[in-house]
């Protein structure tokens, strides 16, 4: 690692965005997802799955309350909790383990929403809700409403399974969020005290967990970034180093022998430090990746920075999806194998992508590559995008490249591909997470070091530096063209990414290294760049099985695909000519395609398929699936 | 239906079997299956997962003595059966609730055996298992191990999932095949004991329930054809006029209130009469279809005849494999939607295939049409065959089109897919199901009716009717030759199968219908008959996903495929080139193809993709697996 090529990005409130695609999208999570989330999180959406979030929170702060009293509380065997939509125990905690994190990531995202446009009314919901949350924490700072409402003995008794250290995480950076943009303290004041009693909890010499579902390990380091206390980090580092050993504490705190390899889905099967691949619960898999990059980078632990290119490394060049998905079986919400890339049983979780922007960004933090952005730009304009309908109301966790609504009612294999959005689940991980990244993405578009300005995306938008004014305005998605605007305040370098597939034209003379084009400032300037927004045809390696003998369109990030509503069903039997002569309009691409006249008989003497012309309508895949259930398909055969 | 055209399979004690390819299979079943079967199901074989079978009857045996002494006998839940391999109990049964379904299987197995190669010592070996069968009956003739030993009181409480009706048909089978093969009624009188008691349960004004797994249904009409007791075969009519009736027993028995369509897994979602579709565990399935085209015969059902053909239709038309194998789902072990053949995810189950034998030569007994044996050809030369080892001594109960060993290894998805045959299962349903099979192939190579003989298979064999002697040289695996030598007795018509695919060519005059030739036999005679046995490219409809722009080859009914041992790895990359200048030597055939050379990026703009040239060499996939694990594939891309 090079220290001086360090740099770190410009935080979504030093960063105003004004960029017609990107303020729609903001709107649409601040006015749609925010708002009917704040009344899904208090069950007040009828007909809604029930989330029961609030309602821990308000039982949860009714048992504090006793416990000061001196009064007698309940126990319910919290270590026998199931999620029991019929529980019949009312008092008991209700929905799932990890039920509190879903207000923290509202909070999150609203945080972000209140520092892209202030809204009296939005903060006021959300100190309502900080309150209830605060009531609920105990004395020691504990703050995880299953446990306080079921049983206060077994807290941190079942670090795999139970979610504490998850909703731990949660709170931590939905309270950083929401000090950073209101300067409130309240909200974080608690996460410090549960950090607190985590710390004081775990450590060499203390208890030698680790979370079961990583992101308590990043969040540490935010409270630390935020507080400046150092036991945080040193606990992060602890959980990331304490993780996978031998034998392991997940065997330990269930009274079981380390037999085995085990604990992949964990992540937990080996120190982080030795591993190399990206394996098990996806989600888990880039929130820990993302931890690592942090801690690797703050105490420039090599080992630990390598363990993180090998799987960031193993991850973009064998198990990421075109549209920057990853996790490709349902089983576990997991990573598979390198290059088991299958369109049509994929689980590509909206939050897997999400994780993803983390982990990228930070790589990028400590490594200016055009790769890492690269990748979070292929996440974030598809993946992420298409996890929203467009009217902001309903939401896919699963994003498949590759839809048959028949089978996914069929095929039990396959029941996890949604062919429609859905409204609000019980299991809301995604909607929120996806409110909370929408609501920052002016995070993702700068970042800087003592030298250098590094613009990692083209989104319209400006930010006041210590080095100079800067100000984007954008017309990257429709036609390739940036103009960056610099009120220089002292000479420095202005690093300007380089996409993917795209050549870089310029008013200004710059330097290419690793996919950044560099500009030397030294006075205001106005910089015309214009990138390469041609359609392309792009292979996916041969060695996915899925997609030998097809290809896939894109422009500029964008990710194209068919739908049935325009190119009618079977869009199997279609195919890309070889000169498609494509035509772009209206944010479409026509292309000349073929279509194969569908075969009688199921099998018969081979004979040359006969086709017929078709003229092709590609639709942005992150617009797919807001016209009723139908075919999808990002991969066509090619000719 | 035509009562006229009915024919009946000449069963295989009257045909005696001389041919190079099958004397070597039925040898080895004799020789290999059989004797090490025999061990298996007494435990006697070391390292093997236990089987339990006999161990339980022995069992069974002693309570049956201990209640006609007048002593008292444990109970042991039998509602709450599960399998345990350390099943701490041993006075309890032991495995799978079908257990004695495989002592049944073996003893049909022995039977046939027997009557193709008469071996006193295998008789004594089945009459053993024979006289242990027999003393774990009960005095009122009920005869199922894991009622007898745990619990009495609890018989026929759980159709659906236990089972004993299934048992009772194997029973029944294995008892009809050793009477057949010895004259001895030993096992039959058990049978019918059994039988009888079933009969005077089951009824319209008696208990209305129907087996969870059919078999029962087949097996009641063999014991009606050998007894002539009508009773059986009312009993048979009514399981399968009772199946599928609302209430559903199914949910009467569990105390439950029928609600909705159900129960498509056993078949039993709708009557069978009303059914069209293949669907749930593609075994059970065709082992009910193979009844109602019995009783549909036999009673001159015509509706239910119907439901047969469009069933018939459903399975030959949209969801049969190449290979003559069904149940593309491990969900269930079922049939999926029609045209969802994946060749990677498939179940295809040796047992499904055998039993589309059984139902392939009803449906052929009552319509004269190719089409039936075209199927059951197919079945037997490949998804049968390949079931078994070429050594005997392993076997496949998954027999799918394509496999990639680290596909198995670590996809979950695909667990089910083996990659090299196993030793017995604790559930060892295929290798007995398979070795009975084998044994009695020369039951499905002539048919007769008053005035036809069918000619079915090109075995070499001989038989003897009313109507001439009758035997069959048959080159037709080497080059397509076939002498069928009759002395004739009587005039009669021979009706010989022109298989699917090929040209008859004949010494003899004949009119072809339904894809059989009809040749007037007046006088002894040799027709010289010549099929083709051209090297065939078969397409699969585009109608199925998986296949397009593939093909696979086959030469007579034997699909060809590739293996890693012959063809190097990564299959998916090799394609059939358009002018495949084939060549057929010792068994294999070799063809030109093109290897693409493997991407180095996973994402790069579109080019074409660089191939060089290489020869294929295909084996019959029935050979597949002999050479260790590797990747094989039944398709194959074409240029």
């Amino acid at each position: 690692m090079n220290r001086n090529l360090f740099s770190k990005h410009i935080s979504n409130n030093r960063v105003k965005i004004n960029d017609t695609f990107w303020n729609e999208k903001i709107e649409l999570v601040r006015s749609e997802v925010i708002s009917y989330q704040y009344l899904a999180l208090q069950d007040k959406i009828e007909g809604a799955e029930k989330s029961y979030c609030i309602e821990n929170f308000i039982k949860a702060a009714k048992i504090v309350k006793r416990i000061k009293n001196g009064e007698e509380v309940p126990v319910y065997p919290a270590d026998k909790w199931q999620y029991d939509e019929n529980n019949s125990d009312k008092n008991a905690f209700h929905g799932w383990v990890f039920q509190d994190s879903d207000v923290y990531k509202w909070i999150e995202a609203a945080a972000f929403s209140l520092e892209n446009h202030f809204d009296e009314e939005l903060k006021k919901k959300a100190d309502k809700f900080i309150d209830i949350i605060c009531c609920a924490q105990l004395e020691n700072g504990y703050l995880d409403t299953l446990y306080i409402i079921n049983d206060r003995e077994k807290v941190f008794t079942n670090l795999k399974d139970y979610h504490e250290l998850y909703c731990f995480g949660h709170l931590a950076e939905g309270a950083v969020a929401y000090y950073n943009a209101t300067g409130e303290r309240k909200l974080l004041d608690a996460a410090c005290r549960f950090a607190d009693l985590i710390c004081n909890t775990f450590g060499k010499d203390k208890k030698r967990g680790y979370p079961g579902h990583e992101i308590a390990e990043m969040a540490l380091v935010k409270l630390y970034d935020v507080t400046g206390k150092s036991e945080y980090l040193e606990t992060a580092k602890f959980f990331i180093d304490e993780r996978g050993k031998k034998p392991y504490y997940f065997d330990i705190e269930r009274g079981r022998k380390t037999v085995n390899d085990n604990y992949h889905y964990n992540q937990a099967h080996k120190e982080p430090r030795y591993q190399s691949e990206a394996v098990g619960h996806a989600v888990r898999g880039v929130y820990l990746y993302s931890a690592m990059a942090d801690i690797s980078k703050i105490y420039g632990d090599d080992e630990l920075y390598s363990a993180c290119r090998n799987i960031w490394n193993n991850i973009e060049n064998k198990k990421l999806y075109i549209t920057g998905a990853i996790g490709s079986t349902v089983d576990g919400e997991a990573f598979s194998f390198d290059y088991d890339l299958p369109n049509d049983l994929a689980y590509c979780e909206t939050c897997a992508s999400i994780g993803l922007i983390f982990f990228a960004q930070r790589m990028a933090e400590t490594e200016p590559d055009s790769k890492y952005f690269n990748v979070a730009e292929r996440a974030l304009y598809n993946t992420v995008l298409s996890g929203m309908a467009e009217d902001g109301k309903s939401f896919f966790y699963v994003n498949p490249l590759e839809v048959l609504p028949e089978a996914s009612e069929k095929d039990s294999r396959k029941r996890h591909i949604k062919t429609v959005r859905q409204k609000w689940f019980s299991c809301a991980c995604c909607p929120p997470n996806l409110a909370r990244l929408i609501s920052s993405v002016g995070s993702y578009i700068f970042s800087e070091n003592e030298d250098t300005v590094y613009i990692n995306q083209f989104i319209s938008s400006g930010t006041e530096t210590d080095k100079a004014d800067i100000s984007i305005k954008s017309e990257y998605l429709e036609n390739g063209k940036v103009r960056v605007k610099v009120n220089c305040k002292k000479s420095f370098s202005l690093a300007v990414r380089i996409p993917e597939n795209s050549y870089i034209k310029s008013s200004h003379k710059f330097v290419s290294e690793k996919g950044y084009a560099y500009f030397d400032i030294d006075k205001n300037s106005e910089i015309d760049l214009q990138f390469d927004m041609g359609i392309k045809i792009i292979k996916c390696s041969n060695r996915v099985r899925a997609n030998i003998g097809k290809a896939a369109i894109m422009r500029g990030p964008v990710v194209y695909c068919l739908e049935e509503a325009d190119n009618g069903k079977n869009l199997h039997l279609l195919s890309l000519c070889k000169e498609p002569d494509f035509e772009y309009k209206d944010g479409f691409i026509f292309a000349n395609g073929l279509r194969e006249k569908a075969d009688e008989n199921l099998y018969s003497i081979y004979s040359e398929p006969q086709k017929e012309k078709c003229r092709l309508k590609f639709i942005p895949y992150y617009r797919w699936a807001n016209r009723g259930e139908n075919e999808m398909t990002v991969y066509i055969r090619t000719e």
